[in-house]
């Protein structure tokens, strides 16, 4: 009898002895879950794919295409075994970075509005080469965006928890010495106890006046308060795809301070996504046949 | 006698024997104009910098700071010598083709709006990463945007002028074969007879649904009517820096275009330029001084 799969792609070449159903998240529910071993859940498409779990009495393995499964372990059904998403979206939050960045440096911002009234006034901008660019947060996405930095010419210097002289990667506790060093400042760092509040009022007011504050990684890193104070006085800018809270309520003031760009924690979900993700589920369901260790398994 | 020197700024170090007097094409002009022998003109500054020239009777040496110098030819004095700025502004417009690719397929001009209305509705987008860039101009500037797309994942395709086998570059004769492969065109030629409409409606017509043409070059490289008539359509995306024609009237019809960016040719004039510009004019005051010959000598 072959192994039923459950995706949400028809087109991966499947191991001999495996079946593929169709589920992209949106539609009702295919017919037979109960014959389902492997399910690939459908990516960011709200709790309804989870919901199929405690209907598939068969189900071995989860494979989930997100980096943070917290929120799907109470639906995860006993003795199954789950594997993440990690890695998936690296480049397309660093590409996402890259966006935010140059966006604020070529003053993009002002151009689509000049545009929405037909408008040809010039002027220069800020750039991202020669930018002194203080990168907190060295794992894949940090090192996905330094690649792309360094193309640009900005001038990169590493920050992660610890230091790591070999790799020459400052620490964390070196950071009221780089802030006045730093013309952008981009956080790719995971929320945790560490790393909350780690901008507050007095990090923010070491950065030099125009200096530019990126956020990819979680909102609670930053202060907001703080940041609205510093960016309403037009003495920071900022760009932003994490906030706290999220979703940012629509009156928040933080929303229309001019020099501020927000986008709604979209980072990690653009095309690249795609082929990387239809790699790893191909690699998974080949070793899941042939009988060896899973990748990214985190149950 | 020093030799006097009229320039933008007045922190460079001079070599010895030579006198810098401050002009920076906003203000008044200075006094005793007849003295300068090496005049630096501002950049981007009208026509007042170039109206000075016929005051200057022991001019020697003009060092523009623009790549092209055509409008500036018929104020040369005879027999003065002039040097122009290529290179200044190659990275500057390299950064700036990201800014509007990643700006095109990270669908920035919708988050914009959404932000004007504190609206967090998200949505998956396009990536650069994984795109088929066709790179048609492959000097210095073709080369610095190069870089950067291969540093974001994307696959590049160089073209120019002739075929140069040996470096992998394709000729402009070969397009009609490449561009139905191309997720995004980057146009970064000079206006010449063989570039003017090099895409014009049949090229335009032969790129997929949906692909992103990008002109940082010359605005008469794109039949601007071609353009207009398959963005109107849908069915392709443009993000422009140059357009034909320029500047263009606020009533053109193409700057309200859904999956159009438009900025006021505005590439070249961001702050990377700067640093660039000291160095090679500190380099050219120590060739002047030394007797050696000058770099970028147009005339």
């Amino acid at each position: 009898m072959p192994v039923s799969v459950l995706m949400p792609w028809l087109d991966i070449d499947l191991p001999d002895g495996m079946h593929a159903h169709l589920y992209d998240g949106d539609g009702p529910p295919p017919e037979h879950l109960e014959e389902i071993e492997f399910y690939v859940m459908p990516y960011d498409r709200g709790p309804n794919p989870a919901r199929l779990l405690d209907r598939m009495s068969r189900l071995k393995v989860v494979q989930s295409l997100s980096a943070g499964v917290e929120s799907l372990l109470p639906w995860l059904p006993p003795g199954v075994r789950l594997a993440n998403g990690r890695g998936l979206h690296d480049l397309s939050v660093a590409e996402h970075s890259l966006a935010l960045i140059h966006a604020s440096q070529r003053d993009l911002p002002r151009w689509f509005a000049q545009q929405a009234t037909g408008s040809w006034a010039r002027a220069h901008t800020r750039s991202l080469a020669d930018s002194r660019v203080l990168l907190i947060g060295y794992g894949a996405i940090g090192k996905a965006i330094e690649r792309q930095l360094v193309a640009a010419e900005a001038l990169v210097t590493r920050v992660a928890r610890t230091a790591r002289p070999a790799e020459d990667v400052h620490g964390i506790a070196e950071l009221p010495a780089l802030l006045p060093q730093a013309d952008i400042v981009v956080l790719i760092v995971p929320d945790t106890a560490s790393t909350r509040g780690l901008l507050g009022a007095a990090q923010l007011a070491a950065l030099p006046d125009g200096a530019l504050v990126v956020n990819v990684g979680r909102g609670r890193a930053i202060d907001t308060s703080a940041l609205l104070a510093e960016t309403r006085a037009g003495r920071l800018r900022a760009a932003l795809d994490v906030v706290d809270p999220e979703p940012l309520p629509a009156d928040h003031p933080l929303w229309r301070v001019p020099g501020v760009i927000i986008t709604p924690h979209i980072a990690g979900g653009s095309a690249s996504f795609h082929p990387r993700a239809r790699r790893l589920v191909a690699e998974q369901l080949r070793r899941f046949a042939a009988g060896e260790p899973l990748l990214n398994v985190v149950v």
